[in-house]
């Protein structure tokens, strides 16, 4: 199966995608695979197979390599005679600014190539977590209670303490911060705004259990991973989490009942339903006083949550034979046609 | 000022673009303009400005046009010695899709082009009707009372006679059909599902009041344009609102008490804030009851509402000098690094 992975991106999670992107390429090792690397001033440059490693990139050394241009229906390697097309599937697997904001997913959609990845509305429903709360909210799925700030706004918090400052729009903990006592605030507000202009004040909710639950919908319906209680001590940190996007040994099941697991299925197909066709996505779940609250959904997960799965090659077959087709108006002109001709011209 | 103009798209609204960019093409008069004609394919061609009539594309006489490709910072006329770059910002004013949808939009973002037009995030929540009720919703916005159905959805209403039946992401009336009797339905839900999967239900309000408000923001505040109560028979079909995006000549205001004004006002800077800015936008609203209610918002109104502000070039002119600047992240390789010291390589 012919595939590319796109990966790198401008984005605070650059580096975690090279991870996720050499994680996938050794999970799916029988696939014909091709590399596209989209740099920090969004060029994009065809990687070798031998090249796929970390210091290839912080060296800059992938600047050496061909570069690719985008044309209708595929990534184009021009050479000095003529010029190659990649024509094959993309797998969006920018974390981050650029492949989870939507912005990779319509230019994929503009120069119609099919692609695994959340759509743009799916995007931005995902990539900012208020706009995540409002979805949730709309389509009847619960979440933390919540305030917003904007870096422009005063500075107050109605939020009880402890409570759980992160950016609105990264992932991977970056910017996050436990506030535990007043003190804290001030230079946590500083940490999150450095990353963006929005922020997101959450209550921290002692002894919480987290379910991580991945899925995709091929077929008619949605088809699930296994529930994992993730690892963690307070919440992972950056440097855990990026080792985290480089897993690719199968985890053991959360040991919870089967009526819970049907619940978080059942919530995740609520998140999923004509919004996220085309992505395999990670939905966070936290459970508090027996209530499935949504956490996060992750619409491009690390590694492609390869670990959930048993049988990673046959998801990513069974995704590219079910992705979505975009429907294009024809334009026909016959309104200007109508008036040319009323008007005798 | 330079400028350029960007038209066209692959969108049932394709013939109303070429409208309104010839209109507003007369209303710049004074400015050094470009014209990009984006063709229902998705080729860019740099159209003369004795060409812009609409003749010249209905005929496909567009084709024999310079294409233009996308580079880090302008679109490009390739020549066959050299290139020109067309080094200005662009008014994205494809209505529709590919326009207000966000795909243009994260283009541009991409290709580091500055643009008066929507962002992503503020396309997706202004192009499908229901996640604009969503928005309305989260910032505390009345709106109709609507239900959704999907075309997969069994064809149940709850919704009393009159009702209005919608495609949801469509503009310009087009698939719209107002419901007086049960006989009616089942055609109209096959019209509206003909232009998109998902459709919106509303009550048809009997004698409800509809006003139009467009403004923008620039240096640190909100500029509004007058309020029109547009004139209307039962709703704008297809045939009168193309007409209305080449509208030209100033309307006169609406009628109404300064209160209201006010009101209409403060409800737009609640929609606008925080989300459409760079984007010159009209909201449509109806009043019920004294009450204010978000209809619609038009984040690329039909000849860029240029008929509601007394002096459109200064307009335009403050909008480019106050367009948002996206943050782009730096990346500095510190967590590779780091690990690969730690490896010993």
């Amino acid at each position: 199966m012919k595939l590319a992975i796109l990966f790198g991106g401008a984005s605070y999670e650059h580096e975690i995608s090279i991870v996720s992107a050499i994680t996938v390429k050794e999970k799916l090792n029988n696939f014909d695979l091709e590399f596209i690397f989209c740099d920090q001033d969004h060029r994009f440059y065809r990687i070798d197979d031998k090249d796929m490693v970390a210091k290839i990139f912080a060296s800059g050394r992938h600047k050496k390599m061909p570069q690719l241009v985008l044309e209708i229906g595929a990534f184009v390697h021009k050479k000095m005679f003529g010029s190659e097309r990649l024509d094959m599937p993309v797998l969006n697997l920018i974390h981050g600014a650029d492949g989870e904001d939507g912005t990779i997913a319509s230019l994929l959609d503009f120069y119609s190539i099919d692609y695994i990845g959340p759509r743009p509305a799916a995007s931005v429903f995902s990539y900012d977590k208020m706009h995540t709360k409002w979805f949730a909210n709309a389509i009847g799925v619960k979440t933390v209670a919540y305030e917003s700030m904007n870096v422009n706004d005063p500075r107050v918090i109605s939020t009880q303490l402890p409570f759980i400052i992160k950016p609105a729009r990264l992932g991977s903990s970056i910017g996050v911060s436990v506030i535990e006592e007043e003190s804290q605030i001030e230079y946590a507000l500083d940490v999150a705004f450095e990353f963006d202009e929005n922020i997101i004040i959450e209550p921290f909710i002692e002894g919480v259990k987290e379910y991580n639950l991945a899925g995709y919908s091929a077929n008619g319906g949605i088809h699930f991973s296994i529930v994992e209680e993730p690892q963690k001590n307070e919440f992972l940190d950056f440097d855990k989490k990026y080792l985290d996007f480089s897993r690719s040994s199968a985890v053991s099941e959360a040991q919870i009942d089967s009526e819970l697991v049907l619940e978080l299925e059942k919530t995740f197909a609520k998140v999923y339903a004509n919004m996220f066709e085309g992505a395999l996505i990670r939905c966070d779940f936290f459970v508090v006083d027996g209530e499935v609250l949504l956490n996060e959904i992750n619409p491009i997960p690390g590694s492609m949550a390869n670990y959930l799965f048993a049988d990673f090659k046959h998801v990513i077959n069974v995704l590219l034979a079910n992705l979505p087709q975009k429907r294009r108006p024809q334009v026909n002109y016959q309104y200007i046609h109508s008036i040319n001709q009323a008007k005798g011209k």
